[in-house]
């Protein structure tokens, strides 16, 4: 397709868009020329705010979150419980969680996940900055809430082993059948490990029913 | 998912990606992120050079393609024959036949088709000037390469009209069975009309031997 291109502009600008990632080369000229039949006011909208959230934004210093100012609005946000702190893994696990209006404690944002096959290991991770808030604050909970998966647990074995030091308390959010699940069809490691981590009746009716 | 975004210059980037045909927000969230974790000057580059082509991209004043310089590298190239013209809807067109590399006219480039459904008619595209050119040129032949659909057909058919009065030779291209189709499998409209338009054995081994 290269060599037919009827304009080094429009080549060079399907170039940059096939970079980004899933973006094939004939999505990437349907872009370009989906752009090209925009006002330049829109396009030049277009371009100027991602260039503006690359220069401008930046990370919030207590919980590493992506943020505009020094401090994110959670960690600012006093209405919030600042003594229980979730784990994860990066800004969309964040907005997940703010989503679903059930956690109303600030968050410490690890930037990734102990992965020796990408080459990330604890000093890659906001782990040291997470010991010294625990240390530091009257921090009365960690809730880790990694991804379900090997890299995950590694990495939650591994905050749960520094943090031993502080005598905090330590939690992990519940693995189990997902709501909506038929038992036939879920996997025998997640079904064996909500049988194990059951939780009495009364409890989980109270929680429903909230 | 709007109102849990950390930062407003994400959410800004997010809702202009997600304006691009076929990105939704949950792709248009994973490439902004994406963008975020690359290098400013890489950022920089692949929004300069959307901005640059809207600013600078324009189109051929002889076949109306997209072009750098007001008379395309197609049009400029003396050794096509300037005397055969492809009509063609868009760029995307232009490019298609030019990779098949069978083609060594020039184009005409409509910017459309003809389509009362979406408010598109004979004076939105190149038309008057591709009477103009057929009037002007010493044209041998005008080859109509639209779709094959009830628009491009329509459109065929307004432009063999226009024509007519400049006694020009217009031809279109071969519609038939795909190369490669198996008969069983071939909707029943091409089949027919493969039938129809059939070549004579000699003339079709020869260009196949080509």
């Amino acid at each position: 397709m290269n060599s037919s291109f009827p304009s080094a502009l429009l080549e060079n600008a399907v170039n940059e868009l096939a970079r980004l990632p899933g973006i094939g080369r004939k999505t990437a000229l349907r872009l370009a020329l989906h752009l090209l039949r925009q006002d330049e006011e829109k396009v030049t909208h277009f371009a100027e705010s991602i260039l503006k959230m690359r220069r401008e934004i930046t990370y919030c210093s207590v919980c590493h979150n992506i943020s505009d100012r020094p401090v994110c609005s959670i960690c600012a946000d006093t209405t919030r419980d600042h003594s229980l702190i979730c784990v994860v893994e990066n800004v969309k696990e964040v907005m997940a969680i703010e989503k679903t209006m059930q956690f109303r404690g600030v968050y410490h944002v690890l930037g990734g996940i102990i992965s020796p096959i990408d080459g990330i290991g604890p000093s890659d991770l906001e782990i040291v900055s997470l010991e010294e808030r625990v240390k530091k604050g009257e921090i009365r909970e960690v809730i880790l809430a990694l991804s379900a998966t090997m890299e995950g647990d590694t990495t939650n074995f591994y905050i749960f082993r520094r943090l031993q030091a502080s005598h905090v308390k330590v939690s992990i959010i519940a693995r189990g059948v997902s709501i909506g699940d038929e038992i036939e069809y879920a996997d025998e490691v997640t079904l064996g490990r909500s049988i194990l981590n059951r939780t009495p009746f009364d409890e989980s009716y109270k929680l429903m029913s909230k």
